[in-house]
């Protein structure tokens, strides 16, 4: 039902000599978007070990600078695989649209093969987006 | 025909609190692997403004640690596109291949709007490539 | 008479393989606080070429953790040079002082060559900070 | 009587709005050239958590471009504390010296408690640097 959103900065380091946001800051501002959903949604700490970045795939629709002083990152999750959650954003400045992705999060063990998703994540993460 | 290579040393600051290379520096290898081929293979410069990076994905294999020291990363280019290079990726270290990735390059004008290659582009990389 | 007071929220990507935020973050941290300065102060871009940075010194005073959020960044001007305008910080977190730094910002011309500070520049500071 | 040297490729990353390599950088080339004399004169991994570091100064003296390629960071030690190592560095491109650093590591226990440098540390700067 519902999507998470929040809102990253744009510091001035997130620009490259092209004079705006680097194409791998989008990732970082992923990151910490995921960072902030795994805090206020599974109340859980991103740099736990239970998941790992599966893949990443970002699509720049315009640049963003320095000036947009703020990037919204808009989470949604219309599904829940067994090992995995597959998550899309959508970044926005004021002007718009500037990048679309998606993301898959493995939940993990100890030696990093993947294993069932931990049935509280499952059940927040349903919970929160009505599934 | 051929592919392009080029080597990427690992520092400390790649790594985050999960104790390997954080996932948005991929994508700053990756650039950095782009920023050689312009050089080397279109004798270009990777800021100049005439193309710009429309989309990118990663898919990560398995973990790089500090001390893995450097990441190769291979480029291929298998077809070019009216305005744009597709490319993809593959990046190992001594111990295989840790991630595939791909991008799409597009030649854009002053205004951003895209435009046919560059000829000089398209028979640079076709030469390379073997085309 | 009064200091510039900025905040800057702590991102995952800050944190490096020892838990804490890297060092050289803090150095985006003086940064971020100066391009906010420049903006709020001065009414001044800081990627204009009008100055540079000539030296910068930190003195850590104790970690910060992500779960530390954001961090204060204070910024203090207490005299200014014929060409250079000398900044001290204070980086505060809700526990307390957590660095201490010191910068000198020089003006220069397009060769790169030191000159008189703006008169607007040095106007703005003087009055910002009832000196 | 002998001083440590590496060498740092710059990345396009590495570069800011301004075209230059980035002020905060300089702390990264430091950071990793400590990260790679640690291991080669100590046999020892920065990020253990033995030492932190205190304080950091670097006087920029020009530019660095990413047409310089690489940069050449020279650690220097010329006495130990008790439990603090001061090092000085020399930062150089093809072009000549291109900043100048100070740093100060201290050694800590579990609980951050400063204490006295371990024995084999001391032994082994004091005998890579002929002090």
């Amino acid at each position: 039902m519902s999507t998470y959103t929040t809102t990253v900065p744009v510091r001035f380091r997130d620009v490259d000599a092209m004079g705006h946001v680097n194409n791998a800051v989008y990732a970082t501002y992923l990151e910490q978007a995921r960072t902030e959903y795994f805090r206020d949604v599974l109340d859980a700490d991103l740099s736990s070990v239970s998941t790992v970045l599966a893949s990443l795939s970002i699509s720049f629709r315009r640049p963003v600078h320095l000036e947009d002083d703020s990037v919204d990152v808009e989470i949604d999750v219309t599904e829940i695989g067994e090992s995995s959650v597959p998550m899309t954003y959508e970044l926005r400045t004021d002007d718009g649209v500037v990048a679309e992705a998606e993301s898959v999060q493995v939940a993990v063990d100890e030696t990093g093969s993947s294993r069932p998703m931990p049935e509280a994540y499952r059940t927040a993460i349903e919970s929160y987006h009505g599934l």
